[in-house]
This record gives C-alpha cells, structure tokens and sequence, in this order.
C-alpha cells in the first residue's frame, strides 16, 4: 500500500488534522524522556474506541508498526518509533466518562492526565493512589501502560490493585472488555492485570475503570535520619512490619543528602549517612497515635533525629529536601542514567553499600534514593553521555548493579518499566521457558507484531 | 498406551503408595462442596515441583486429564474429575519453604492450608489477608486458583493484591516462575495473576510467594441494625466513602435475620430488615475514634440501633448471628443453592429487592448475606434438589438472578469461581471476542487441553 493510499484510509477514519505526516510535525512525538528519538511516518490523534479500533485494523492489515503513546514522560524508549510507523497519540482522548462515587469508580480515556483524575475525585473527597512524580502531566493510559506508581504505592499499590477493568483493542483489532465495576470478580482470566504493565504491547487500552479510594482526613511528616544506611534499613523494615502502614516512606543516601543540602532552605542534621521521608495518616484524633507508632518502629541506635512537622508549612520545609533532589541531580548532570530496581527492604543497606564500592571502582558518582517501604531505589549515575569513555565505565557498572539486584532477589524495574533501556537484561530475570509463554501470550494479542514492537521483550535472535 | 504402561510410568516418578487407582480409594477424590462427583482413574500424591512436572508431562503425552485438587472445599465443581483421568492431589505438598518478616513475604506449597500459613505468619504478628470461610482447612493452592477470598477482602483485597510470585508447570510440563519477591516489580507481562484465579485450567501452581500484612494492634465489632435493605446499602455506601475502611463489612437480609434469630443465644432488635456487622481496626488509642468515625458513617434515618462490642465475650455474641446463619441454613435446606454473585454496592438494596419478587414469583425461599463492601453477595435458594419440579423453578430464577446480576453492571462470581457450576453462564457476562482470546491463552498454557478440561470457560460447540 502506498503512502497515498494509507492516508486515504486513515483520513476515512479521522479527520485530516487530525493526522501528522510531515516530519518537522511527527518528530517531537518521536521521543519521551529516555533521550532517545525515533521518527514517525505518521502521528495519528484518535478520539474514540472506534477509531483507535479502525486504525489498528488497518495498521494490521497493512503490517505497520504502531506505537501508544500517552504524554511521552516515560524512560525508557517505550513510546519512541524507532522502526517508524504510527505514533498514535491519545492525548485528545481526556475524557472522564464516568464518576460513580458511590461505588468508588471512575471511568476515563487514556489521555485522561493523573491530575485530572486526581482533580476529578478530589471532589467526592477521593484520589487515585498511583503517584508517578510526572502526575501533573502524565496519562493515565501511560500509568496503566507502565504500571507506574509513585511514593502512595507503599500503602495503596501500584495501578495493577487500583484498576478494575478495561477496554482495549488487540493487535488484530479485536475488541476486547476485561474486569468488573465491583472490587471483586473472579469471572474469566485476568486479562486486566496482565494488560497493565505490558507497555502497549499486547492491547491499546481505550478506557479504564479506576479504583478510587477515600482521601485520609490528615497527614503529617516526619523526617528520620540515621547515621548509615544500615540503621535506616532496619527503621524501613520495623516500619513496614507494624499496622500503621505510612502512606509514604521515602529514602535518601549519603550522597542525595550531600546535594539536598547544597539547595537553599534544606537543614539536615550533620553525620546523616541516610535520611527518611515518612508520611503518616490519620484522623484528628488519631494522628497523633499513629505517628509515635511510626516514631517508635523508625527508632533504633542508628537514629540521629526524627523530627515532625508541626504545620504545611513545616511539613514543606521538610520534603524540600526531597523535592531539591531532582533539580540538584539535573544541574550537575543534566544527562544522568536514572535506574530503578528493587531489593527486598531487609536488603536495601547491602545494596546501597555495594552501590557505594560500585561508585569507587568504576570512578562514577552514584546518588541513590527512592521508595524505601517498596525496595524501590533510583539509581542515578551522574554520567556524561558525550564522554564515551565515561559511559563505556558507566556500562559496566550499570550491568554489576543489575547483576547485584538479581542476587539479592530484587527486580530490574519496579515503575519505570522495560521499554527498550532494560529489554536487553530482561532475559537474567525471566528464564527462557517462563519469556517463551510471555511470548506467545503476545503473539496472541498481536499476531503480526505491530503493537510496540521491539520493546518491552528481549529481541529473538533471528 | 496401557493402564499398566501408565502404572510404570507414574511409578517411577512417586513411591506406589502415593499412586492411588482402585476406584474405592479415588471415590473420595472425586467431589467437591458442589455435590456433583467423578471418578478418576489415578488419584496422585506428589510432594515436589519436578514430581508434578513429570506428572504433567506424561499426561500430556498420554492425552489423559490432569485435576489438580487442593482440599476440596471448593462449590463450584473445578476439580470433580468429570472426564476421569488424574486427580493430583496436592494436599502432602504442605510444605512451608521460606518465612522472610523482614521483607513480609513466605514461600509456601501448594498444599499448606490457609490456617496453617495464618499460624505461621502469626508468630511474627503477621497475617495471609484472604480468608474464606472454610480457612481451617482448605489450601493455599486452592485460594489461589479460585481467588478466594472472605469479609478481610474489603480492607485488603483478594489473593491477586496478596501474592508476589509464583513457581508452576504448564500443561506442557514447562517449568515457569513469575512475579517477585518484592511489593513492586513490573519486567515481563503480569502471569502472576493470569494463573491466579484461573482454576487449574493454565498452569499447576507449584510454590507461591504470599505477601504478609502486619496485624491490627486491636480489633472492635459493630453491630448496625437496619429497618430496610435501602438503608443498609445508604450505609454501606457511606462507610466505604471515608477513610476508616472496615477490616470486614458483612450484610444480612430480613430472612437471614430470622434465621439467625431462631438460634439459640442470638438477639436481634425487631424490625430489622438489614443487618450490617463491621469490624473496625486501630491501635489501643486510635480505635475509639475510628469506631466513632465508621458509626457516624453507618447511621442514616433507617438505622434502628448501632452496637459495639466491649469484650471479645460481646464480640462472639455479635458475630453469633452472623455464625449462626450457616448452621441455621442447613438444617432448614441441607442441599440449598448457594449463589456467589457481586453487584456495584450502590445497587445492593435494588438487587435485595429484586430477589424478594423472586422468592415470591418463583415461590422459594431465598436468603441473602454477604460481603457487603465489596458488593458481593451469597444468595441462598432453599431447595430441595430431589424435587425435579422446584428444581426447574430454581433453574429459572437463577437465570433471572443471572441477568439482573448483569444488568447492574456486577459479575457472576466473587470468590467462588466458575467451575462447572457457572460455565455455561460465562458468555453472558464475557463477550465472545474476550473469551477467544482468553482461550488463545489457555492454548499457549495447556496446547493439549490436559489441565482440567471442561472448567472455567464456556464449552466450545462442535
């Protein structure tokens, strides 16, 4: 089929501004924020089920690769076009179809940002517990892509506990309706579940029913901090072991305290070798309660301080030092390689040890911090990528850091998902048996290969 | 190849005492809590994943049904071997690997029970969340491939939000290992839960990494009695829409009631129409006030009274009602049709409704209780199976249960699963589309369709 003819039949589908093929228009959605680009031969923005459906078809028929894409805040390649193709943006898809806030849903489109959500069940004095930090920008269809979370999924886990259903269309254009309105049902495989997370390989989801949950009535922070990672290993794993679950339970090493404390405002006891964000809820009554439990699991004899905020605007004062992190990190290394494993929490000072001999021995500055509660741990090599020398070393590194996570029974990503950054070491996690079902699970969906291809699962060898 | 060949075969994988094949000692493997039965021709007793991967992969080879069998509490029929062959009893699996506190997670076997892991977990103040009426004993195994669940489901989900990772071998007899060790973990597709829940029909489960929840410092119950259904199901709404969520929420109706009236020791305000039993956690000082928060929630203008229980002694009282249902149903309906259905709760009084006109349409008595804050309720329909003429009308008002169930937007089954009690109902609630493509899965899983043929999915037409 030629170009001519394509754009006919897509422009049977949509309307002609509302398809991109002009190259200066197609490249900004050829990259997300994996510094990585891929150009498109189309940009296609679907405002319906239906129209995503017919675009597919034809994209099958055709043998066309076609990337989802939500707002392109991902990490790592999922959404950049790197054998061309479709771009199909669902950004125009914001729609909220639904608030049901007597039975605790709400059904949206995929382009529908977290904030909107946020916003929308906000008013019925509910939220959406997914948190990932690019909230204010991000889909929820690249949520629900990524099975990203943030710092709440300590307490209210990642989208995977929060969604209850989907409408998808697989790779063959099938139109497929997964899970429930209810917050049980055991009718049928899982496909909802085994969707989430599959970073658009299997299925383009056009609508999704969201699990809402209560808002707490109060929140306070507190802020621990430890002489070595060591003593703040065992507070995260006292924490997590008693039933005050806190909705936030953050971590930073010696190195992330370092910079934090370079940012204006940020006062941190001196000797902390790592810190602790801890978020508690509550009611007015039973806050207090609730924190000198929190205090006490946080307290052992490695604890420096643990201070609390006494109001917003302490409480502010006291995540600044979290919030300094991120743009401390950029002005030193503007193009840092950002990791994001897990290891069991009993393991987490173990890991950042070695991540500190890792740091030495290949001459690299690594600045660790994360979700502790989850074992989560962003790992963040603060690297040149011009210097090709550099990167060979941070390679290397990288690959030791990934070896080390897999021997502490950790998990090479825990939101930031595969996309093409991780998809070559994905095989030292999954044996080749459990990677062949996954494969032809795939299969299934997309017989053709045209959904995302190349991402998510290691290449075949051909 | 001959009964005997198989005999060889099998038995150079066990021990012959743990091959059973006279049909005396397989009888009692040939029934479930459903009241249907079927004989297989082997009852197997393996005790580790490679026994079962030979196993698997003889009767693959053979063609021969493979059953995977926990306890057999189940009440759907989803291991009655229907079509002979192997019932593979898991229940000597009972094998506890690994407890971790530290990280909240255990490795079990498939044939630990359900208290057993309880006992274990409760000597590190933790606890397994589901937890279905018959815990003493029925296996883990078993929760996991019905996703069984029970009142904690409300607060803490099924068994898909409380297991991490699983081992288990595919009707192929492929060796596969999915999931993590940790809270968050998002490389490869989610098999995890696809196996979970899927009655034995994709994989055997082998070992299971449970998740572990710390346990509450103190518990309270509260009893609410309603004059009508509507107020009940205001009330649910209402206490589901703070934050306090209840650890159990259950829901009687007006016949139930009764029945739980006319045991001994059990006194109910008169009038009740509705009756809701909630259980409340806190910690010694913030439980007041959480009570205090749920009972605000629970009172509206149908709300005959509201009591808390100030002893475990008044606690057991209050749950006595509750208890004594079962018992009560019994004796007045020994083969009663206990029905598992889930509606949106907004719609729980409107469905409550709808079986009173049946029961009076189809002149049977139904009684209904449940898990209110999920939605899911039990309808019991106290007939007598050996009269062919109130089983017809039975049939009938199922149907219509069925269809109403549907129309409010709920789902045939919550924690009892399929079977074969539901499979010929499946089509209504899964349109033909997703249920190819579920079976496509199935395909990849078990290609010889060994693995509890005939469950879980519709019967395709020859």
């Amino acid at each position: 089929m030629t170009k001519n003819d394509l754009f006919t039949q897509f422009s049977r589908i949509v309307d002609k501004e509302r398809i991109y093929t002009d190259s200066s228009d197609c490249w900004a959605y050829g990259y997300d924020n994996s510094r990585r680009h891929g150009l498109a031969e189309w940009v296609i923005f679907p405002l319906t089920h239906e129209e995503i459906r017919d675009i597919i078809r034809i994209c099958n028929q055709a043998r066309i690769p076609i990337v989802p894409r939500g707002r392109g805040t991902g990490t790592t390649g999922a959404t950049v076009p790197t054998l061309g193709g479709v771009v199909l943006s669902l950004e125009r898809m914001n729609t909220i179809y639904k608030i049901d806030p007597a039975n605790r849903f709400m059904v949206v489109a995929p382009g529908v940002t977290n904030q909107e959500v946020q916003t929308a069940a906000g008013k019925y004095s509910f939220f959406w517990p997914p948190d990932p930090t690019s909230a204010a920008f991000c889909s929820v269809g690249g949520n629900l892509a990524y099975n990203s979370a943030g710092p709440k999924a300590v307490k209210y886990g990642t989208p995977r506990e929060n969604v209850l259903g989907l409408r998808a269309i697989t790779g063959a254009g099938e139109e497929i309706r997964c899970g429930v309105y209810t917050t049980k049902g055991v009718v049928g495989y899982d496909l909802t579940r085994l969707i989430i997370g599959s970073e658009g390989t299997l299925a383009i989801i056009t609508e999704a029913t969201l699990k809402l949950t209560p808002r707490p009535d109060v929140t306070q922070i507190l802020r621990a901090a430890y002489k070595d990672p060591e003593s703040a290993g065992e507070a995260v794993a006292a924490i997590m072991s008693q039933p005050i679950i806190p909705s936030a339970l953050e971590f930073m090493d010696h190195q992330a305290i370092i910079l934090a404390q370079g940012q204006g405002g940020v006062n941190l006891p001196s000797g902390a070798g790592a810190l602790l964000m801890i978020e508690v809820e509550g009611t007015n009554i039973s806050l207090n309660d609730n924190i000198e439990k929190v205090k006490k699991a946080a307290k052992n004899a490695g604890t420096i301080e643990i201070i609390a905020a006494q109001s917003d605007e302490e409480a502010k004062k006291l995540w600044a030092a979290r919030k300094a992190l991120s743009p401390a990190l950029r002005t030193l290394a503007p193009k840092k390689i950002n990791e994001d494993v897990v290891v069991p929490v009993s393991s987490l000072a173990i890991f950042i040890r070695k991540l500190e001999n890792l740091a030495q021995e290949f001459s690299i500055k690594i600045v660790n911090f994360g979700h502790a509660g989850n074992g989560n741990i962003h790992v963040n090599l603060l690297v040149n990528p011009d210097n090709p020398i550099e990167m060979e070393r941070a390679k290397s590194c990288l690959d030791q850091i990934f070896s080390i996570v897999l021997q502490l029974n950790g998990t090479l990503s825990g939101e930031h998902g595969v996309g093409l950054e991780k998809r070559d070491f994905i095989s030292r996690e999954i044996d080749l048996v459990t990677l062949g079902v996954m494969r032809r699970i795939k299969d299934q969906f997309d017989p053709n290969g045209i959904l995302n291809p190349e991402k998510k699962l290691p290449l075949i060898e051909k």
